[in-house]
């Protein structure tokens, strides 16, 4: 059982200057808050999101069973991030597809839908705008800032642009900068949507259609490299797809489906499903579970909105500006911080978290740091895991008690 | 220098059944020699070749610079598998787009271009096509069969298929069967050419059009797969593509190209180059890289051709009719091994070349295993290693002198 949430929303109309050097005006953005702001307004949590999640971070909707919010396992009442001790905003970021302003939406200045012509916004765009909403909000300051993957950069960048605001960051699988590799999937799965011919140069929407077909493929990809090997191999391995019976044959796999094959110890071997042989159909369950996962995401995500994020993803690398060298960087960061990795995430591993960890620990600040065996792959961090989840608790109860 | 090597080409016309139960007649196999049998018939050597690959595996074509064969560093004379004491084979295999019958030519029951109607052929039909193409040259046993990645798989199969054709088997950078992660990496790439409206059901032939966007996304996501991270970040890194400059400017960037930022040392560090804030855009060298790639792939693979070589991949799994017991499917075997693989190869790791070493050896079969710790990743197997070609050389000179 979980609580109700309610989104609201609320316009900016001055414009936000943007790292490009372009601004965006009269926008809104969507949000949740949880729980209740103290007093001393002091208590309150931001939670970043990541690629393709929200503003709805927990709770259900009125009459919408199964709406729960995407990190529903870590916030809440009684939970980690305890809304009967914190006040927690969610929101949802510029360019996004969720509510807050983004492609579909129309340019005030030129009364035309955005399109593919959304200026480019970035990690530390983004923070600025939610430095905005807390402004808003009559917020001055955060007890934390939290977020996982790309989450976890906008809570990093948080210590950065204002230290000031923040008195404690939570960075959950997430990474200094992109590698090479992580911008080589990033740019795989926007050539697909570019290429798409219904994404008509990001201007899809007046021709009624959605590059679906792009959006599909950057998912699939988008899927592998969340997920460990480890993983994939439990979950699915080499199964076959079962083969699709008539209803009257219930449960069972027809005579044919099962072929025995020959060799020295078939005999004693289970029967072997035999293989359809076919290179378009569905033969192996990995496949059906990414399409299914692509026909999903298509039918919701917007195909600019992941070309915009992708490209904030890309971009961030607060060590750019110090020839590389992320001490420097971070030496700005003055709050606390507890940084949690997952042994099988390749997208993110540890050891770009242990980077993070030693550039803070070589600017004396006071860093925890948890790296979690978990076999989920990238994944984990949105999963139930009860070491991980044990640690956030843990560290929010460290100063749950704190009045500043 | 290399030598000059000439394609040769052999016509079956008697049908070849196939394992799923289809068969093909009529079909044409293209191949290369390099060197001389001797005349015992024994010293042959049979190169089998990977996903994009051909039988032109050594040696340049007359009059055609830069011609070199895939694996030329490996083949000639004087190299590891030495031309003036061996006599190579090189073959296209069925389905393939370089010379041997495909989904291009046509097929003798029909009178129609095969196109997507080619029978899905396995790393098994292979095996047998090459069998009779040694049939034909009057070859009843090779002195070694040998292969990387894909090719490895073949090899392999040989020894399994026919033990008593094979004295020798050289399997790199290879597996015994793919992973879920490595079939999903497939499965996409081949969603990107199906759903590619050009693909038309696989018929694009007689539409005049080729799907070239699957096909560049399929490369694309081929070659991320084939380099490790660390080569990726070496090669590559987060470097910026320089921008484009009017003939006259040089190679120097233009001032504006270099942007000084802010931040406490920004005075000491070197300037950085601007970001261009685009999501269509390059940025990045490796997006430059990954496009370039693509594009050339586009260009000559065809796409049926790519969908029934990843299906291969996908199907080859020796160890299925014994229940997954890879010890028990490598019983058959006799022939002797040498089995290679690389460090940071994260497509085929040297873990899943080690399982084969570990059933050949349950198998008391004579294994050599060389686990070369080498940054390339899985494209190594096609690189100048002296450590890689050093094992292969020393392999092939200790039975170079047999005589059987």
């Amino acid at each position: 059982m979980s609580f109700i949430a309610t989104p609201q929303s609320l316009h900016f109309e001055a414009p936000l200057p943007l790292q490009s050097g372009a601004s965006i005006r009269g926008y809104d953005l969507t949000y949740e808050t949880y729980g209740q702001l103290n007093a001393e307004r002091s208590n309150a949590v931001l939670i970043c999101h990541a690629l393709n999640a929200s503003h709805h971070v927990a709770g259900i909707y009125e009459g919408q069973a199964r709406s729960e919010g995407w990190w529903d396992n870590m916030v809440g009442p009684g939970k980690p991030v305890d809304t009967d001790r914190f006040f927690v905003i969610g929101v949802n970021n510029l360019g996004s597809c969720f509510g807050s302003t983004g492609p579909m939406h129309v340019n005030p200045d030129t009364e035309r839908v955005y399109g593919a012509d959304f200026p480019v916004v970035t990690v530390e765009d983004w923070v600025n705008a939610q430095a905005r909403l807390l402004d808003a909000l009559g917020i001055q300051q955060l007890a934390a800032v939290m977020g996982g993957s790309l989450g976890g950069m906008q809570a990093l960048s948080w210590t950065l642009q204002y230290p000031e605001r923040v008195r404690h960051a939570v960075v959950v699988a997430s990474a200094p900068n992109l590698s090479a590799e992580n911008i080589a999937f990033n740019e795989v799965a926007r050539r697909a949507i570019v290429t798409d011919p219904d994404f008509h140069g990001g201007h899809f929407y007046q021709h009624g259609v959605v590059p679906a077909r792009g959006l599909r493929i950057a998912r699939m990809i988008g899927h592998i490299t969340y997920l460990s090997d480890d993983v994939m191999n439990a979950k699915f391995g080499r199964e076959l797809r079962p083969p699709t019976l008539p209803a009257s044959h219930g449960a069972l796999p027809p005579e044919g489906a099962l072929a025995p094959r020959g060799g020295p110890s078939a005999l004693d071997a289970p029967p072997v499903p035999a293989y359809r042989y076919s290179t378009q159909d569905i033969e192996f369950q990995i496949e059906s579970y990414l399409r299914y996962q692509g026909d999903k995401f298509s039918e919701y995500f917007d195909a600019n909105t992941y070309l915009l994020i992708t490209r904030a993803l890309d971009y961030f690398d607060p060590a750019r500006a110090f020839g590389g060298d992320l001490t420097q960087a971070l030496a700005r960061a003055t709050c606390k911080f507890l940084l949690v990795s997952f042994s099988t995430d390749w997208r993110f591993s540890p050891a770009r978290s242990r980077e993070i960890v030693k550039a803070l620990l070589e600017n004396r600040r006071d860093v925890s740091y948890a790296e979690i065996d978990a076999p989920h792959g990238h994944d984990a961090f949105l999963l139930e895991d009860e070491r991980y989840v044990g640690v956030v608790r843990s560290y929010f109860e460290s100063f749950a008690g704190e009045a500043r």
